[in-house]
């Protein structure tokens, strides 16, 4: 039996414990199989070298685990439950070569997240925290957060915004999922959404039991003439900066869409994910205060700090707050101290500071992707407004912009097409969608400098 | 028109910002109404003593927005869409009155959270990571976590681990409700429950669509015999520590649940929510390590650190995992740094340290409440093993445990009864579950004599 037990008097580890590990393991592993008799408590002792105590301790904890049991002779052997089948290897996460140029829209600079100024806001943050909000917590976030919010909204975005009427969500992700399953148990079955759109949205919203009906984009967002009859009980639109598309929603589509609400009882549902980057004039106030009772607002520092902090809020119309409040109650509360860290930032000026400082680094990058397509490839048409963190750029039409990016991903150029985007497929569409925020300028022209070989390859 | 718009030169708000914050809310409370037409920008700009363009921008920016719009006369006027009715005063969230002794179970001692040791793991963590890894992360959670927990739960808990059967959660909350769900969406409809059990877990297993079917509890943890006829697909368990009972599940319950799992195909959720606190001997190891293809086992930091951290981990039979990781992608990732700083408390026995000095403390603590339970309420009978956070005092049967625990609320002290927890009920029970980790020896003595006051009176 000892080949099984090789027992380190010098390990810090109990000697039972050792025993118990090298038992389990052999137990598991088939070397001792189901009904082999143990040798006993005293001869094992012997044999190891050690009290016998150790091994009644060790036996007995094999016992309570139910590795081991008494047999009916009054012997200790192994149970018969123990031993599973041999298992196939692990499997691993898909993965691909790495990208030299990562166009993929969807994130910000992530080098230029100041590290060392968050670490201090976390530090003060887990400081001053009374032992009692160590907890749970408030489910629907840190007060502080949710008034610090309420006053940058209304700011910021011209929102109707109170700390009542926010909920602190796990990103925006959440914040839709928790939206929607709370629309659907209140009977809502199907959700206009803009087609293009990010399609990890559609399936959310897809998850939560809501049928999403596309609606085409064109210059002045979605296309909201006749919504009506498509019997949407909500809809999902990007107003400030139609992903992928570019365009802010125009006014008259912006009165359409609250008045269909409001004739209808519909909700929208207002993702504003990267309004903080305009570059030619102020962003566009959301739509939510237009109609904050029709209005489900979602907001997140997913674009203006980093994603990994999983920070989004809710900003509900009062009579959704409690459903919607339900659903987190089975997600749970966010964890608090990024939110306390957040506020801090907010009421400190500090997170104003960080998006000037940012805006003007995605403005340069901005420019150098519009000289470089214009100047390395053929000056493509570029759609939407001087705003957020990605450009769509539509190719001559020869060009087939999913067969691109197959090419483009082997050479270490990270691109999406625009089709990746789309519900209703337009074959051979030519355009690209192109994140710009995470390269620097000397990059940028070299990624298109590839795609530009590429093409005329 | 200036009436609602006072413009502050030494505000540090552009001119043209306040004009459209000042014409937004006239706008929206009413005192502007709709179709009402503004002046020309001209004379609107003289009247408020700016430069036209400011004006222009501002009419511009709210035309934008939709509370403008242009009428048929070519004029600026008020929108209809922006004025909703009045609402209702904001609901706030429910309360009553602080309590002084509260032993409602389910919370470390938030006081004993080393925060100084955990911000400088968290600023490490910060400091350390790679720009990329603040992008959205890996859905399985950080692969330095996953590692440190594989082997931490192999030791600590006798489980068979590897990281790539682990998955990070926000608390066990969501890890158990990923899992049911997966269950669900592969055809489970039924899921044995522990009774008394604790209630939310309960509802978190109904909200994805599996019926709970109570099983009662004894001394040796859930009563097993006859399960294969409930036809349930899973079963949750508390098999370490039975909640709120205290038994640990015997060796011969455990042989016969994996049994019934390996024959029905069933599989076992292990909610190992307290483990680490064991007084008289070593805990007993998990019953994942028994049956590692048919347990889905479940831990968190939320009783060995705090509950604000939101740190939880499922480890997975193979063939569940992938479907439990996309019901995760739809909650989306768990926040990275707090990942990074308990694998960096793992790795370097902090953790360990941590847990050795707690479970002195809740030692004392456990003494003090069956201390006073013993010569100030009659000397209960106590139920469960010497482990955990919580007893279970069954007092006298003439006192109704539900009816005491309210009266007890009124003058500051937390209690639940076990009626609380139950879903079949015995009305009338007079068993206590009363929590002391989070109260000094002088506070329980203290609640426990107030306790003592109100069944005397």
């Amino acid at each position: 039996l000892d080949l099984f037990v090789r027992l380190d008097r010098n390990s810090g580890i109990s000697l039972h414990a050792q025993l118990e590990d090298g038992l389990r393991g052999a137990i598991r592993d088939g070397r001792l199989r189901r009904a082999v008799e143990l040798p006993s408590t005293r001869a094992l002792a012997a044999e190891l070298g050690v009290a016998r105590g150790v091994v009644v301790e060790g036996y007995a904890q094999l016992r309570a685990e139910g590795y081991l049991e008494v047999s009916p002779r009054g012997k200790t052997r192994v149970a018969d439950v123990a031993q599973p089948g041999p298992s196939a290897p692990a499997a691993t996460a898909g993965g691909g070569p790495p990208l030299r140029y990562d166009f993929h829209p969807g994130l910000p600079d992530l080098d230029g997240f100041p590290r060392a100024r968050w670490a201090r806001s976390l530090r003060n943050a887990v400081k001053d925290l009374p032992g009692a909000e160590l907890g749970y917590g408030d489910l629907r976030g840190a007060a502080v957060l949710r008034e610090a919010l309420a006053t940058h909204l209304g700011r910021a975005r011209g929102a109707v915004a109170e700390a009542d009427r926010i909920l602190i969500t796990q990103g925006f992700s959440e914040g839709l999922a928790l939206a929607c399953q709370a629309l659907r148990a209140r009977g809502a079955r199907r959700i206009a959404v803009e087609d293009p759109s990010l399609p990890p949205l559609r399936a959310i919203v897809a998850d939560a039991g809501l049928e999403p009906v596309p609606v085409p984009v064109d210059g002045e967002g979605m296309r909201v003439e006749g919504i009506e009859r498509i019997a949407a009980d909500a809809a999902l639109l990007t107003p400030a900066h139609q992903f992928p598309l570019g365009a802010a929603l125009a006014p008259a589509r912006r009165a359409a869409l609250v008045e269909w609400a409001r004739d209808s009882g519909a909700y929208l549902i207002e993702d504003d994910y990267d309004a903080e980057y305009r570059y030619d004039r102020d962003p566009v106030g959301a739509l939510q205060g237009l109609a904050p009772e029709r209005v489900v607002y979602g907001g997140s520092a997913s674009k203006t700090l980093a994603p990994a902090l999983r920070l989004g809020w809710l900003l509900l119309p009062e009579e959704l707050y409690a459903a919607v409040l339900e659903r987190k109650a089975f997600a749970g509360p966010s964890p608090v101290l990024p939110q306390l860290a957040l506020a801090e930032w907010l009421l400190s000026g500090e997170f104003h500071r960080h998006l000037r400082r940012m805006r003007l680094r995605y403005r340069r990058r901005r420019d150098a992707i519009a000289a470089a397509l214009r100047t390395r490839l053929g000056d493509p048409e570029i759609e939407g407004i001087a705003a957020g963190l990605h450009v769509v750029a539509r190719l001559p039409e020869r060009i087939d912009g999913a067969a691109l990016a197959l090419a483009a991903h082997e050479r270490g150029v990270g691109i999406h097409p625009l089709g990746w985007h789309r519900v209703e497929q337009a074959p051979g569409e030519s355009a690209l969608v192109l994140g710009y925020a995470g390269l620097g300028e000397r990059e940028i022209e070299k990624g298109i400098d590839l795609l530009a070989e590429l093409i005329r390859a």
